[in-house]
């Protein structure tokens, strides 16, 4: 986490990218910085696949300079409605730390970008979590994002010889409707992005799910008319 | 990193297992301290597959209670001689942080155990990393054992609810010799495990890279018969 600057128009950056619309937002903010954005999207056994369609054209459509998608089987873990089919998306709001919760998905995500950053000799990651309307993920917190920074500047041969990554979270405090207004600024195209935890194959929403529920009321919020293509019911 | 504890005999750990020296060692301090052991072996396109047959007969030999391969494709990324074919092991030592360095090998390798852990409802993770013969990685140093500590209560439903983690390297301020004496002493049968970078693919040694030289060196000043069996020259 740090405050922004300007870059060399050759500086590249990796940009972690679900398809949802925080990242597709995370990565117009990369590119209106001036990074030349390796996008990077995990195929982690996810129930909602429609996403990684999503990550595809949200990759070709923000202007990435490359698209990979890695594959870690965390189904084989379980433990999540999102990677475990035996576990039910809820549909109303709960308290606490959700189903949807998949674990260690945030440190796994950040460390493979990691990798490719070193590799690419990326300075720069980003993700984009929020804490606000972040369903109460640990992961999703500024102080996750700090520590992990910290980790970066230890775990690696870039920080150890004193060039240390930064890890970039630039929706970290804004609100849903503060990231929809800033993405439609910056020309984001949210009809591409998929956020429903549930989504059908050809990416319609449920309409029902935490997720859902939170895209629509920040589209309100934001006084931007909601791209979403829902199921019918 | 702390310091030891007996605990229950249902205590669960997850315990990260190359198939290598070290981290068969940390399996046998693992069991010897009454943990029920959940194995973890990594396939993230090494070039030394045969690691990984080594780590299913360690965690035989070693009395995990369950051993699972998680595959992650590192190859994809490149950027080491351990999982980039084009660039070859050393055999000769080098100065600095050699090219079988694998970029953020142990920071993801440390998230994929995390996950598990939490699902298991496991507090403790066993790494065999350890600084003094460590090849110079940055990721083998107790700073950066420290910093992923710190990450995982910050990143897991577990450490937010106060059950943090912990990341056990009991192996971090021992030299070769030093694992290989306290290994044995736990009857830890070393001839199951491979060193190897570049080990064929039956488990043959080359005698020349740098995990041989340091695995040969531990075994000579131990006073321990090295079992290794290597390739014929």
């Amino acid at each position: 986490m740090s405050a922004p600057t300007a870059v060399s128009s050759d500086q590249r950056a990796v940009v972690l990218l679900s398809g949802g619309l925080d990242s597709a937002t995370a990565l117009a903010i990369a590119r209106a910085r001036g990074f030349k954005c390796h996008a990077l999207s995990v195929d982690y056994g996810q129930r909602h696949v429609a996403e990684l369609e999503a990550a595809r054209r949200v990759a070709r459509a923000g202007g990435a300079s490359e698209h990979r998608i890695m594959r870690v089987d965390l189904a084989g873990i379980g433990g999540s409605a999102l990677t475990d089919p035996s576990i039910a998306v809820p549909e109303e709001p709960s308290s606490g730390i959700p189903v949807t919760y998949v674990p260690a998905r945030n440190t796994l995500m950040l460390a493979l970008a990691l990798g490719w950053a070193e590799v690419l000799g990326a300075r720069h990651i980003f993700i984009g979590v929020n804490v606000l309307d972040s369903s109460g993920y640990p992961d999703c917190r500024p102080e996750f994002v700090g520590a992990f920074e910290q980790l970066a500047a230890l775990a690696t041969k870039a920080g150890v010889e004193g060039q240390p990554l930064r890890i970039e979270a630039p929706l970290i405090a804004l609100t849903k409707a503060q990231i929809i207004s800033e993405g439609t600024r910056l020309g984001v195209d949210y009809s591409a992005t998929v956020s429903c935890y549930q989504a059908d194959a050809d990416g319609r929403a449920c309409g029902r799910c935490d997720a859902c529920r939170q895209r629509s009321a920040g589209f309100t919020a934001a006084g931007v008319v909601d791209p979403t293509r829902y199921k019918a019911l």
